[in-house]
């Protein structure tokens, strides 16, 4: 039996993610995570700047081994927590342009970058950031809601249900390797979809991917995106309120989380650049199970980086 | 990108349902919104005269546009929200009297009555108002519990596990067309099923649902009540505690909210008259997740009412 | 015995204040209730936006009469709720203009306003709006903290914590009759406090209430204020957490609740032209009884109108 | 250093009150404690029906000795636990019927009577069997609230806001020995405290508590009470929802858990009969800081009763 | 319609696991449900000892019947509740000891033993005390973790990580017939499964689970294990945490509650002699939903026995 | 207007307490913070491992300056977070051992130690540390209990309820300096203030403190100890649970939030040589409160070991 990888049980210490050392720089780390603690732009309930500390906490659960993947990633890779960027709660555009240049930082030092939200507006500076590297980007969505809306309060650009369209408007995304994954549940009119479709998404409703089925899914994501470099981005009412209460905008009739695992560990292969996970609330996560998922998927996507290296 | 069918976000403002017109009479729209905030009758855990303000207000998130039946019910309907009725609750006799008197009036205006409860002893006095309109009306009965005991508590006729024996012996329901689906757990005895079974109820278990699957017990019910007025009572318990832990009697192992969102789309087709939610309970119900998914079951039969209407 | 007031217990039906009638347009009301349902600049815990809708369905349980002061508010006066001001999330900005523009309205017709907060940044366009009507105005200030920092956030000069330095260097507030009251806790340095001195308003610790009573206080800020047209607003964090836990930033070591509510009561004889109520956070609001004494809170004040009227 | 009253620590075991035997005959003991689990005439919030098995959990905390009155209530007496009288949700008339009966069989072993609501309803067949036992008693109400309304809902005489106006009309109370304290908040109108005054009720608000001071309340209460039969009943509302936030009806600026015990055990020397305690609601009792208190104030009076046996 | 078996309504009471008779003693019983309120081991959420009071609570709404399988355990079998062993939180070896002696003393009676942890420490003690009478019995696992670390603290061999390695040292399992069911999750490295692998366990984790199907699953362990003596124990963080939240160590991806029901059931015909259910954490139990599963799977597990009786 | 103490928002960050340097030496720090997640000698509630966490959390809040000392603490002091010791949860004297080297090895560096637990047995080795270096030390201990029971499990030497009795009989405790302060509630008999007062701690019961006041006692406790080395322990249940809810032994009936400041901060100018805070349970704490006035209480011994130094 090997020695545990963290040397305190779950209850004891200060939490970085997964107990990874805690650095002011980028430099000489295969990954870093982020936390994004701005929730300034939601359409319900408020409270996911607290989503980072609490992914961080449940974070400690992760024994470190993946046994579905057969991979060590804490042991794989150099893997550093840099704490949270500085957002300013009452102003998106200086919120993001700080969001940008911290990630833009990170991403000069060639290590990947994990950012922990936060609400989904986030997704825009840290694409930004990202395709400044890259060029425009692959993305797999994975979302209840397209957030590809025009406005969603009156005269505001930037909010949790446009980064999408934005990010598109700026060259940001490669659409012809662009998928959303899991929508669901009213929108606003027909439009909502066929604006995202119109916009260059491909769109999966969760209908469709019970329907189809996951393997079908998958080899759709990997054949339309081949190698290039790719992004993901998981907002977690992707998954059903009973698997993930704890967000601003649940929608019911959505993933499980066994579901949700088979479609990260499922992009093993993709030329993965970046992540994101955003939308976890805690005030609202009952027993902490969202969190819980939410540092799994983070715990999901680093054992994917660490298969790229090995 | 149309413009919102709601001005304000769902954080915002004074919650009807779905912010339709609060009224006092029901003419002129198409759908009656009701609440009945009785619980007086439950055998365990009460609450659940909060359960029309908790839905009310977790309505506010449905955008509007239901995007797998192609339908927009708050536009193709005129829809209004009644506020509640008036409930006694020391007194159930008085209470049903009072749903009646108030559910009567609303249809004699021919608006249809969606009625949020409240616990599962208002579908009696609800049966009654639409069996008076319709005569004995078949029914689909969503339930974890078949709620056909001759008596629940010592010598009392009326309470949250007797409606519907006293309805089928007051001919308010047409048996040839009464499906109780979602049955599941310990009940008293074998006479528990036997006794819905000879009271002309056609049992649909959990287990021979899960084991025939949705679109073969769909086509039973479909069958058997052909064009016959239809009401549906959809009890909230019928969904896994996972899915809806906000009611008084839960029983483990039932629907996701996957499932019972397409068991209520699956009843497209029918001539339905009436519709009651019951059995939210929201002191027990962790993040609001099971008022959503009973505001989006309303959605769901209000969309297939507006189907029916185009 | 009389009739209640309202026609139906607290759990019943859909809230507005008091069951007061829903309006649009405050002309011919005495008393106007306007909830401002925005937290976009809160430093800690976020939620305040459902602060409005929560202290509606608390106020439910005010039966109508207030013993103490031997007032009948909803009977003296004409009270309209008015709902919910728009508010843009992730603008500040706009937000406050909206705010502005509506509470502006609402003063030309000569109504009183009452608004229900909101994190305390609402009170900046609040108090521009009372300005402009009655000059700058007396200020009782209910608060752990003085709110009156020059930045908050880097580069912003408006959040929560500095809308008593904005109003003050926009002139809206006549510091002579300026107090602050239940001030406490670590702040910043010493030049928390002197600063709020430097500007104008009299201070009165939690430690000074503690020592010198509530009688005294009381009478030195009527002394001071005398007949000036005076303004009120009531950070519900003036109270101690065990009180009202549920608010952005609690600070442990304050007042009672019988202590705010002999303060609010202890107004009367004041020339009262408008209330605030600011920083009641439901998700952090174990029992709903920081909503409760907050809607318990804002009938004090209603009771302070009525006796002005009669 | 004596040995532990109780076998085992508080979590482990099934969970009589501090213990006790459970017996189903009161012969032979001193003191019988009865839970009485009916909710169904509240006005508010429900689910004072766990209010006996709450309280009878939180009773292990209860180390045996009483250190201000210097007694050990469970050694000086034979105290049991009947376990609870059945109750039937829908009809208050049978249930009240029930509570009646057995509490007669109860007080006719001359053991005396400690009974856990519920809610305050109950109190009107516990005094009809103290009154047939006693003739009409002295009672020592703790209340935020007079509960001497005539009807509560449209047509019903019985309700949890009536039962003292009816134990009057029963004469089942010597109102020359009835004392409401703790009362405050709104009410209907000025008849709510002018009708209980009228019945004969001595009315102390909450006000007039602090004011006066408690010895001089507890003063007036003596020299009036004298030594006749007293019955004791508390709603835990006189608390404040801070000490005792799990509750139906809460009302703000009361008594603190320190005052409360003080005026339990203030009582000390009057000839008590009997005691109830109500409105304990589990669902709201935030970390069980409600029922803790609840079990140390039937202990407070089990020592009161121990004193009058020594 | 039968009458009920429970008297009286699941509210009502003083909860002995299903209203059984308490007793002091097994002998003349089928079988004993024994709490062992032990969490003194356990590595993260602590709260354990919470669980048999809780379960008890939720098995009063178990009606009886159980429909799937046809058959009343309650009245096939004699069954008693003997409340819940002494356990001493700082010293684990004395706890066991305990555990181990009581357990003994209710096998020698025959009565089979049903134990609601608690950790899973506890099973060590009780294989301990099931194979002195039946030497080393076949066991199936279900869980999430395998538990057989050598030591989950520096130099502890006891602790809730480590029971199966140690059982499998002191010849208590027959490992031929031990299955490990529902493994998933991070681990420390590979050797945690290996080592489990290693010492004898067949190991089925979730993804070979849902691979596989139920039916070959329960085909594979039935013909493993034939007719052995077989000990069943359930950590219930084998389920998912929507379906289970209230637990110490909860890993996402696992069972429903539909699932696990049916695995339970799907042991019938083994010979069965011993059952444990474990980790059940009240503290972080929303809306109580895991006891009331946890109550469930007892029932299931009597009805397994009743029909062996049979 | 200085610079904020912290450079982040309360709600953004990895936690340290108060934001100092995380440190793995308490070499050249006035003051070292050390957490001790340990709760297995708990004889209700567990949950407090998790308490240095949450008060860390929490800490975030405290702006840096005490406004009623006139002393900013983490400018005057150099302050560092040692992290938490490692604890053996089934091993409490493992656990304690470490306890005291750890605590040993931080005071031969001549920083004072502030100690987060944890359960009340901790404070046992931090005496034993403390006593190591200064002698037998004057302790001052708030707390609703005594914690000098000889024995709470049966033949256990070593528990929450022990810690005192041992450190006299260790003779670390100079009982002429030894004061119990906040007493109150049920006990085992007579024997268990009076064994406490035996063994020479100077009792002050919750009733004395508020008969006597809070300056007596105060003045009692400094002319007592005069200038011998002064411990202090802080069981928060010290506090009424209307203040700190979570905790695992609440006792009604004490200090509210203000007076426990008052009387932490009424120790100024003894020489105060560590500090530790126990028994915060985060489970049981609604909204947070308790760990809240645990930061402050902190805070305030931190302003008076800056006094102390200035």
């Amino acid at each position: 039996m090997t020695a545990p990888v963290f040397a305190a049980q779950p209850y004891s210490g200060i939490a970085s993610f997964g107990r990874v050392p805690v650095a002011s720089d980028a430099t000489g780390f295969d990954v870093s995570i982020l936390g994004i603690p701005y929730d300034g732009s939601v359409s319900y309930r408020s409270g996911t700047r607290f989503g980072p500390r609490s992914i961080r906490e449940q974070s400690l659960l992760l024994w470190g081994y993946n046994n579905v993947l057969n991979v060590a990633p804490f042991k794989t890779l150099a893997v550093a927590d840099l704490g949270d960027v500085d957002v300013f709660p009452p102003d998106i555009v200086a919120t993001h342009r700080e969001i940008e240049r911290v990630a833009s930082k990170i991403l000069t030092t060639n290590s990947r970058l994990i950012s922990l939200g936060g609400d989904h507006s986030v997704s825009l500076p840290l694409l930004r950031a990202h395709a400044k590297k890259h060029g425009p980007v692959a993305v797999v969505h994975f979302d209840a809601h397209p957030d590809t809306w025009d406005s969603e309060y009156s005269g505001q650009r930037y909010s949790h249900g446009t980064p999408f369209r934005r990010a598109i408007e700026e060259s940001l995304i490669d659409t012809s390797g662009y998928f959303q994954i899991g929508l669901r549940g009213p929108t606003n009119g027909p439009e909502d979809y066929l604006d995202a479709a119109r916009l260059g998404a491909h769109l999966i409703t969760f209908d469709e991917f019970r329907r189809t089925g996951i393997d079908a899914v998958l080899n759709e994501v990997r054949s339309a995106i081949g190698t290039r470099p790719t992004y993901v981005t998981l907002d977690i009412d992707a998954v059903d309120p009973a698997f993930a209460p704890g967000t601003g905008t649940p929608e019911v009739g959505g993933f499980s989380s066994y579901e949700i695992l088979q479609l990260v560990r499922g992009l093993r292969g993709l030329n993965l650049i970046g992540f994101d996970l955003v939308e976890v609330s805690p005030a609202y996560d009952s027993s902490n199970i969202t969190a819980i998922l939410a540092a799994n998927l983070v715990f999901e996507f680093l054992s994917l980086v660490a298969l790229q290296k090995t």
